[in-house]
């Protein structure tokens, strides 16, 4: 028998459970599910004699220590920052590792001793990051194995609400954490290349900076840049590329109306608002406008941010509810993100029925033999319920594909691992698309960075 | 013979030292003037035969102890963050001191110990801190010893060019340390107060939430608010006042000009632009704006910022130069707000025959006897030249006639002090008067928070 122990019995784990489970008998697994509630983990485990729940503090540092050294290999499915006490038991015990995570750079420090001790610890092996990763990578070296040369690589991808269950005007519900979304794109300046240029912008700017791209059958998205884009020059080897530029999907119209909020200061993190718990909602939007002794909330907003009555940013915001002198804040000592998470939380929450859905479009331009050309790439994967949603498979699948794969050693490279190598990407891409996550190419003109397709006159 | 040591001889200790050489056979003064570079300290002892230069590095423990024991009360007018080791030194040896600077949490602490032994360190006595604090304050306690209520406490100030000087279309031009203008309003939310609401602004709308002052013989300003309105709430005792707004004054037009800047990221000082030395101020430009094959820098900056051919703004833009491709950054390693600072002082560097200007305005609201009434006090004063500007002499003059009178013991009260009280404010402002900087008073309507003066029909 195979121990694997999961540790974090979070949102995307029951996928990857219900994938190992499915496994159990022919792969002879058992597993051991621990959280730091027994509640959260007995769920997950049910009744399947090859499943165990147990109560784990990771903080504990003997009960952790006692839960690795019985495993053959660790799923970290923790918040990124609680991986690394996981990561150094790993290490100390001999054992493999995955998670989902960026790399930290205290993991990455481990790298050394993880390569000397033979291990395998792969990260960043969900969707975003990871089946980006193992994407992205496989066309690039495909170009590359033909004699190309990388000109442009430009990623987007978004968690989103299906065409199905798109039933409100901003065209998006929470399908992760709500409050990623709320502070997505602050902390920083986000940086890219674009045709050789390193270009800025400022979060102000984030939301009005967007640009467009098509999905067959699902119509038309807009992304907005992430803040990271340069780090992929290094990670994909794209030294000499001309545009380089990830971005975040939503439907077309979210950015505009969304920057409303930016621009009146609403998802701000970085104070505590005064009275925030006596506050209605409609207080807590006049906070962020002139007082006027006459004129009302609406007027003011409207004002300010110049809309006309007849744009639909207008409707957007009263479906939120956002005016609304009755309903209370109701939470102490928050933020203005806070309470906005709050509001959005009322309407944006995905009832029972609902499905959400992953977008990831990726553009490889490259020249070969003298000549250029750009391959597109996209992959749509709608979720089945509200457990296996397409954000919980597009996760959980990959980590538990790359669990077994390790603990078969047919990914044995020792060392901190991203799945940028044909040794990890090869095989777990098959098998995602065996479970109905694929990606689709085309052909395209290469036009270099040049979304509208301008020519001067 | 009563030696004082002066610590840092920047732009405003020439005016302190004039004025207290002056004074110094009545007054039986002896000035140390100690800077860490000697010759600056040199060429404001001159040879008067009771000033002596030294050097002296504040860093340096027993230098900088010798130097404080040997003096009856020490100035310092180091950056603020270096005051606290002289002041540590100072309470040791039993010293009186003087700072321009604004109270560090570090210097509070100081509090007990420094009334204990008897001693005054006085800060926030140059303008703003300073002749804010006490010009508001008299006026403040005037209306309280009539039996009068505070409703509304606004105040601004503003270090401008004079009127004569006013020969460029931003009505600008740096008259102190040109790094506070580029990141003025930046690390974190202005806060305040307006009939009894919370308002708060973020960066990115600071400077589009301006109001208008109108000064007699000068025309009119607009403001822009401060981070830190509340904190005046105690430290003025106004702890049921309905408005409480601090801000920054600049002419009108500046600020709608200045916030293309901000909206671009031009003023962000949190990060390093690539390849900086090598940049033109256009390739600059062209950094906060998309990537296009075939449209010009010019147009791109138009069409973000939505600027049509005949605004005045972009006649500012020109006037910067800000599209030159042939004038180069060549700064390493710089932030977005290091580069623009550069940019701005090609133009807004003063000239020999330039003059400054400080404009003050304050807006006191109270009840009194039923009614409600208004009183608006307001300052202006114009720099004699170079040395003389209205800031070092704003700044200087308060320190100067601070520490004298301390010396003398007409300033006694112990303690880690603002000049907030009576026995401070009365004496020094009557004395600045004297040296032309004055406060006209006058009688207004109460209007309440009500820029504009309206009414609702």
């Amino acid at each position: 028998m195979r121990k694997i122990l999961i540790v974090g019995a979070g949102k995307s784990t029951s996928v990857l459970i219900e994938y190992l489970l499915k496994k159990s008998d022919s792969e002879n697994l058992q597993l051991q599910i621990a959280d730091l509630v027994l509640e959260n983990a007995s769920k997950l485990a049910g009744d399947h004699p090859r499943a165990k729940a147990m109560a784990l503090d990771i903080f504990k540092k003997e009960e952790r220590q006692a839960a690795v050294q019985e495993a053959d290999l660790v799923i970290s499915m923790l918040p990124a920052r609680f991986h690394i006490e996981v990561a150094k038991d790993c290490l100390n015990y001999g054992k493999n590792m995955v998670t989902a995570s960026y790399v930290s750079d205290e993991m990455q420090e481990l790298d050394e001793e993880v390569k000397k001790k033979g291990l395998v610890f792969m990260n960043e092996i969900g969707v975003d990051p990871g089946i980006d990763h193992m994407s992205a990578m496989q066309v690039i070296d495909r170009i590359r194995a033909k004699g190309g040369k990388m000109l442009l690589f430009e990623s987007f991808t978004g968690g989103l609400v299906a065409p199905e269950s798109d039933t409100n005007l901003w065209n998006y519900k929470f399908t992760w954490n709500p409050r990623n979304v709320v502070v997505a794109g602050q902390g920083g300046v986000a940086k890219f290349l674009q045709e050789g240029k390193f270009k800025y912008i400022p979060y102000n700017r984030l939301f009005r900076r967007t640009e467009f791209i098509e999905v067959k059958g699902y119509g038309k998205f807009e992304v907005y840049a992430n803040r990271n884009s340069l780090k992929y020059k290094s990670v994909y080897g794209l030294d000499d590329v001309l545009t380089l530029y990830r971005g975040t999907i939503r439907r077309v119209g979210f950015s505009r109306a969304w920057n409303m909020f930016v621009q009146l200061g609403m998802t701000d993190d970085s104070y505590i608002m005064e009275n925030s718990a006596d506050m209605s909602y409609r207080d807590f939007t006049n906070s962020f406008l002139p007082y006027s002794p006459t004129d009302s909330v609406e007027l003011k907003f409207r004002h300010n941010l110049k809309i006309d009555q007849d744009d639909i940013m207008w409707d957007k915001l009263l479906e939120l509810d956002i005016f609304n002198p009755k309903k209370k804040v109701g939470l102490k000592n928050v933020t203005p993100a806070e309470i906005l998470q709050k509001i959005l939380m009322d309407k944006w929450t995905l009832s029972e029925e609902d499905k959400d859905m992953i977008v990831m479009y990726h553009k490889f331009g490259y020249e070969l033999d003298g000549e250029k050309k750009q391959i597109d790439a996209t992959m749509v994967h709608i979720g089945q319920d509200q457990i296996r949603t397409a954000m919980a498979r597009t996760v959980g699948l990959p980590v538990a594909i790359a669990a077994l794969k390790i603990l078969n050693g047919t990914i044995s490279t020792p060392g901190v691992q991203l799945p940028i190598t044909k040794e990890v990407y090869d095989p777990i891409l098959k098998e995602l698309a065996g479970n109905g996550i694929v990606f689709k190419e085309e052909e395209k003109e290469y036009l270099g960075y040049n979304p509208f397709g301008e020519v001067g006159n």
